[in-house]
């Protein structure tokens, strides 16, 4: 199902502006599959932009963090809020990246334990220890 | 506030089940410390000893994933939950594991970049490249 | 997928508590089209009354918001909660009172927004300034 | 509680990229007041400048949305996602845009129908007629 | 923190569609005190009213599920909702009505349960057998 | 969709660890069918092994709480964080467990009304009254 259009390429060719962010999608994964967030975000060319640049940025090769970590948090905010979308497309994305199947059963291991300890904690104040001052 | 008791030392002392398992959290730990999640799980016994038990099992050093990455993992599914206490504890542990600021920035960054698109994909089908068969 | 029996029109017709409020639907919105939502909730009449007697009166036309705008609101509470079939349906309803495609852009960017800094905002206490008191 | 540092107007007057962005905030909302989550994002300049030109972009007057809605909408959506944090924050912001009290009542109305209907649906399938095509 | 005004005995006395719903309140719970929820509510008198008369209603004593349970599955939602404050109200409530320490331990670890594989589910299709026609 | 693999029967008979925990479902359950929600735990069979038993040890029949409660709590959590798979899989189960219309009804009606004051509630303090000491 969708509630938004799905813009096609023939449709993206059009505007400049679209185009501009998908062809900087292929050249940037190296791929020619552009998948439907980007169509569909595709509607709003600002925030289509502004959402791209901002994957772009914080998704960078050279951090802090390497890649296939920011993967697998990206997976874990999605499983916790039930995106099943980005789930399936970061899961694919971390593979492409080198997740193991071991490292896969971890993750999920321990997405599981704290969407426990989450629903556990609810009655309980927070210990004064962990405050930064 | 609290919405369950949060048993003392004293408490825990009398009632060998949860003595093992508070013995055993502190031993593991190196700490003296037990924050208040254990003090209210204490409550049910057979609770404590099979949250603790996983939470050793999950959180362990030896694994596929290293421990800091796993703590915030840890901080980015409490994050999507709502769940401050979690955010707060596992912010300490992923801190005395080594986070450095930079690295803390970036987890922020990825979490709310994460949320965003959570939240902008919710009209828009699963593609079929992403399937696993 | 459905985990609840959803009841077709020749058996709401049999029971009269169902009638009406299928009528009155029908009435209200000046369309023969009862969505499914309404199908599944009629499995217990009572709990479908006052369903759609508590929409009637908060999607009121005559209010200090407008039509719209009370879309717009469904949509984003909807989303946020990932609530698919909702976010399907009030879309369809949002645009047929008027929601442009520069609204739509719109609405979906301020989504993706606070969904984000809904994300980024856990870690920090609330100014004592926006307490009302 | 707070999980991270808040910077104090001292620390930021000693980074550019910091004071740069605080000014902009000021000017922006004819302003001394920078609220705690500025504060906290203030770890990382990047974050930092990178969310505050998405609020300004997004948030700002000149557009398809009028700025009381758009306030309406943040809450709507932080209301769902439980965020206390932004709930107060822009509930203040929308009253100083001109919030009355009927409006507020029935912002919450909304809010609170869209959540039980969020509620009441996952069993349902969306019905074919929502799609968008 | 409050977002909204919390009214008084004094004030909600004033106004009769008000002074009614709490008399109701205080006579169906055979108790004088009426907490925070429902006065942030009477600032608008026709909410306040409507969601009384719909807990009233569902929460009744006579009904197919017993009014512990009632408040055990209460709990559970809000649990999930991470919302604190129904938490701890209901939790009051459902020890008014007799929960046991075991029965609240149990409870915790089935809300505890299903948070995990709720996590854990998000990867996987539902099986065909589990749907209703 | 799925985002990880299914494991067949003749895939999980070829390992013993996964045969041995499918060979326990089978019996507890006394049923042949084994859901996708297992098979796609078997990927890790530590992670499988570990929420199997965690799984019989909390909905075990004899307890504080009755089978048909235990999973009328699990819906009541599933459907708050909407997870469709698990509102399927235990409104399955339920029925098994002798539901009647009457109090599916009731127990949707619930989840519901919990939803919509969940919503309600977060601009409003605790009361101290409901804090255990």
């Amino acid at each position: 199902m969708a509630a938004t259009r799905l813009l096609s390429d023939a449709e993206v060719e059009k505007i400049p502006a679209l185009k501009a962010v998908f062809d900087d999608i292929r050249a940037t994964r190296k791929s020619d599959f552009v998948n439907n967030f980007w169509r569909g975000l595709a509607n709003d060319p600002a925030l289509l932009k502004r959402t791209w640049e901002q994957v772009k940025v914080v998704m960078a090769t050279e951090s802090a963090i390497d890649p296939l970590t920011k993967e697998m948090i990206y997976i874990a905010v999605s499983t916790a809020n039930g995106c099943s979308y980005c789930v399936h497309s970061h899961t694919a994305a971390a593979r492409a990246k080198g997740m193991t199947d071991a490292q896969h059963g971890e993750l999920v291991s321990i997405i599981g334990l704290a969407g426990q300890t989450n629903h556990l904690v609810t009655m309980v104040p927070v210990d004064p220890e962990f405050e930064v001052k």
